[in-house]
C-alpha cells in the first residue's frame, strides 16, 4: 500500500472547522514546529490553516498533514496520538499524499511525545468491562454494522482475520483458503472428529472445516448478525447437519471435541478473563488427544491499543503478548505450547488489500454511513497495516496440548507438504 | 528404551544397609502399603527387605523396587522423590525389570506425594547462585568431569543437547547433526555472517556452523575442559582462522553479531539473570537485521527441578516455562518472537540414545568413578526420558528477531525443503 495516496481538496481543511480563516500567531507556529519535529527526519511536511510550516522544503514531502484549526491544533500538541487520529477522522486535519507515510513516521517516533498519555491510558485500560454483557455491547459496535458493509471489501468467504500468503502473490481469496488450510493442518483435523469453535465470526472457518476435513463443529458468536449469515452460508453449502452455530458466549460454551481453535476472538476476551478461556479449553477438550490453536493479534511487550482504536473501532479489545496467553490461559491446566507462528507480515499484507477494496468501495460505503465513518476506518485500516509494518502488532499462531499428549506431531514438516 | 533392563542380584540390597537382616514389623509393612498405593495402578511391585508387600500378586510386575533397610524406608515415606532418587543413588533401593515403567508410575503419580516437598524446595531453590562464580563452580561440577567419560556413550560430535529426528530411524549422529542444520536453517545464515554463541559445549555447533553455512563464530562456555577440546577440534577441522572459543561467561559477551544463539544454556542462567542475558543479546545482535534462536529444556508452568537433580546433576539448573523466558530475556528489549518449536519426543529420543550407549559402556564407566556413580547417572538418564516422555519437560527452540525486522522469513516451509 505505498503509494496510496487521498487527494481530498488541501482548502477544505482551512475552512471545514470554523468556517472563517484564522491568522496563524507565534504561539501556532511553535507548536506547530514542535510536531513536525516529534515525527524526527521523515518526508512528512505539517502545515498549519495558513501553510505556516517549518519543514525543509528542499525536499519534496511525501505527505503533507494540515491541521485546519488552532483548536486542534492545541489538542494535537497536548496528546498527539488520540487528537491526531480524531483530526482526521472529523475532518480537521487533512492529509494528502501518502497516508502510509505519515502513519510509518508516526509509529516510528511514538515513544518521543506519548508517554503521560501512555500511563493514565494503561489506567484507563483496566476499567474496560469484559462481562457476558458488556462483551455483547462490545462485539455488537464492531461486527454488527452491517454484513452488506463488511461484504463490500472482504474476501467472498468473508475472512476478517490475518490471510497466509504461501506465495506472495496469491490474491486475497486464496490467502484466506491458505490459512484456513494452514489452521486445520496445524490441528490435524481427521474426519469424523468433533471441533469447537469460539468466535466463528461469518462461519467461514467452521464451514470450511466441515466441508474439506470432514469434521463437526460447533461454532460459537455473540455477534448476532454474523451467526445469521454463518447459518445461511452453511445451509447453501449442505453443512447444517455438520456445523451448529451457537449465538452465545465463550464462556457458556459446553460439549467436548477432540480440537479446539480460536482465530481472532481473543483480542476481546481481556486479560482478566484469560483463565475462563482456559477453563472452557480444559472441560471441553479431550485429555488424552486433544490439541488446540489460538490465534491472535499480540504485542512483543504489555500495553494497551491506542486509545482512538478502542474508541473508534474496538471496545474493550486488547492484545496480550505471548507470555500473558501462556500464563494465562494455558499454564492453568497444564497445556503445552507445541507451535508458535508469528504471521506479522502476512497481516500488513491482509490490510494491504483490505485497504484497496475499501478504498474502491468508498462511495458505497459513504453511502452507507457518512464522510466521517470512512475517514475513521480508512485511518483504521491503513493504521493497522502501519502498526505491522513496523512491528508495533504482531500475529501469533499457538498450537497448544495436553502436556503428557504423545500424539503431538513427531516433525512440523506435514505443513509444507 | 522401554524394555531396558537391570538385573542386579536382588539379596544385595537387603544386605548393603546395615549388613545383617532386619525384620519387618507392622508399622514397616503399614509404610510400604502406602508406597505402594502412591503409585497408583502400575505394574511396579515395592517389597521390603524381607520380601514384604501389598502389591497384588495376580498381576506380573514390570519392575520391582526392594527398599533395603528401615532407614531408608523411612526417608522414602518422609519425602518420597529425594529419598527414593538417593536410595536408588546409594544402593539402598535395588530395582529388577524395568527401570523407565517405575520412573513412568513415579511421574505420573507424583501430584499425590510431594506437596509439602514441593514448597520447601520451592524457596530452597530461591536462594541458589548464579553470580559469575557460582555460575562456574555449577557448570564445573557437571562439565568438567572428563571429556574421555563423556565421549563414551554421546555421538561423536559431542553434542550434549536434544537431538533432532527429522526421521524416527536415524542414528543418534545423524539426529544431532540434522537439529545443528535445523537450527542454521532457522537462523538464516549466510556465508560471512558473524555468530555469537553463548553456551557451546564441546563446540560441535560453532564448528559446524562455520564448516557448512561459511560463517564466523565468537563462542563462549566456563567449562575449561570443554573449551580445551572444542579448540581441539576446530584445529583439526580447519576451522582455527572462523571461530574463536573464548573461556569467558555469557555476562561478559562482547562484541556484535548478525545472528545469535545459544543451545541448552539457560537451563544455567537462572531466571534471576534472564535479564542480563537479554542485555547481552541487545547489546551484541544487528538491530536491523540480527536474529537469534534459543534452546531449552523448559516446563509448562513454573517449578524447579527435583532436588535431587539440582543436588547430584545439575547444580544451580532451573528450567523456565516458555513465559519467563519471553518477558525475561526478549520483552525488556523488544525482540519479538517468530517462531517456537517444542522437541519433547526429540529429547525423550536423545535420552532413550544415551542411555543405550551408557548401559553399553558401563563397565568403562565404573572403572573411571564407582557404583554409585553409575547408579545416579542411569537413573538421571532414564529419569529424563520419562521427564519428556510424560511431560514434565519439554524442549523449546524460540526464534526471534527485533520486533520491527522486515528480513524474517515470509514462511517456514524452507526448513523443509
Amino acid at each position: 500500500m505505498n503509494g496510496n495516496t487521498f487527494s481530498l481538496d488541501r482548502s477544505s481543511a482551512s475552512a471545514s472547522a470554523s468556517g472563517r480563516p484564522q491568522s496563524a500567531y507565534a504561539v501556532d507556529r511553535a507548536l506547530v514546529a514542535l510536531i513536525q519535529r516529534s515525527l524526527g527526519a521523515e518526508p512528512v511536511r505539517v502545515q498549519l490553516w495558513d501553510g505556516s510550516t517549518t519543514y525543509d522544503l528542499r525536499y519534496e514531502p511525501a505527505a503533507i498533514v494540515t491541521i485546519g484549526d488552532r483548536s486542534t491544533l492545541l489538542k494535537v500538541a497536548w496528546n498527539p496520538e488520540y487528537w491526531f487520529a480524531e483530526g482526521v477522522t472529523q475532518g480537521s486535519i487533512v492529509i494528502t499524499g501518502d497516508l502510509l507515510v505519515v502513519l510509518s513516521a508516526a509509529y516510528r517516533n511514538r515513544s518521543r511525545v506519548t508517554l503521560l498519555h501512555d500511563c493514565v491510558d494503561r489506567l484507563r485500560a483496566l476499567t474496560e468491562s469484559h462481562s457476558l454483557s458488556g462483551s455483547r455491547v462490545n462485539i455488537h459496535r464492531h461486527y454488527d454494522i452491517g454484513n452488506d458493509f463488511y461484504q463490500l471489501w472482504l474476501d467472498r468467504d468473508l475472512v476478517y482475520t490475518c490471510a497466509y500468503f504461501a506465495d506472495a502473490d496469491m490474491t486475497l481469496e486464496e490467502a484466506q483458503r491458505q490459512k484456513m488450510d494452514h489452521v486445520c493442518r496445524k490441528l490435524r483435523l481427521q474426519p469424523g472428529e468433533r471441533v469447537i469453535e469460539a468466535g466463528c465470526g461469518w462461519g467461514a472457518m467452521a464451514n470450511y472445516m466441515a466441508a474439506h476435513y470432514g469434521v463437526s463443529v460447533r461454532a460459537f458468536n455473540i455477534s448476532h448478525e454474523q451467526v445469521a449469515l454463518a447459518r445461511e452460508r452453511a445451509a447453501e453449502l449442505g453443512l447444517s447437519a455438520q456445523v451448529e452455530f451457537v449465538e452465545d458466549d465463550y464462556r457458556n460454551i459446553t460439549g467436548s471435541c477432540d480440537a479446539f481453535v480460536s482465530i481472532g476472538m481473543l483480542e476481546h476476551v481481556g486479560r482478566e478473563h484469560f483463565q475462563d478461556l482456559g477453563a472452557v479449553i480444559q472441560r471441553t477438550l479431550n485429555p488424552v488427544s486433544g490439541r488446540g490453536l489460538l490465534h491472535f493479534i499480540g504485542r512483543t511487550y504489555p500495553r494497551p491499543l491506542t486509545p482512538w482504536i478502542r474508541k473508534r473501532i474496538f471496545p474493550g479489545a486488547y492484545a496480550p503478548t505471548l507470555a500473558e496467553v501462556a500464563t494465562g490461559v494455558l499454564e492453568p491446566w497444564d497445556l503445552a505450547i507445541i507451535d508458535v507462528e508469528n504471521l506479522r507480515l502476512h497481516y500488513a499484507e491482509t490490510l494491504a488489500h483490505w485497504l484497496r477494496r475499501f478504498e474502491t468501495a468508498g462511495d458505497h460505503v459513504r453511502a452507507m454511513f457518512d464522510d466521517e465513518f470512512v475517514r475513521a476506518w480508512r485511518l483504521y485500516l491503513a493504521g493497522s497495516e502501519t502498526a505491522f509494518l513496523t512491528g508495533s502488532l504482531h500475529l501469533f499462531q499457538v498450537t497448544f496440548a495436553a502436556a503428557q499428549n504423545d500424539q503431538v506431531p513427531w516433525t512440523r514438516a506435514h505443513l509444507y507438504q
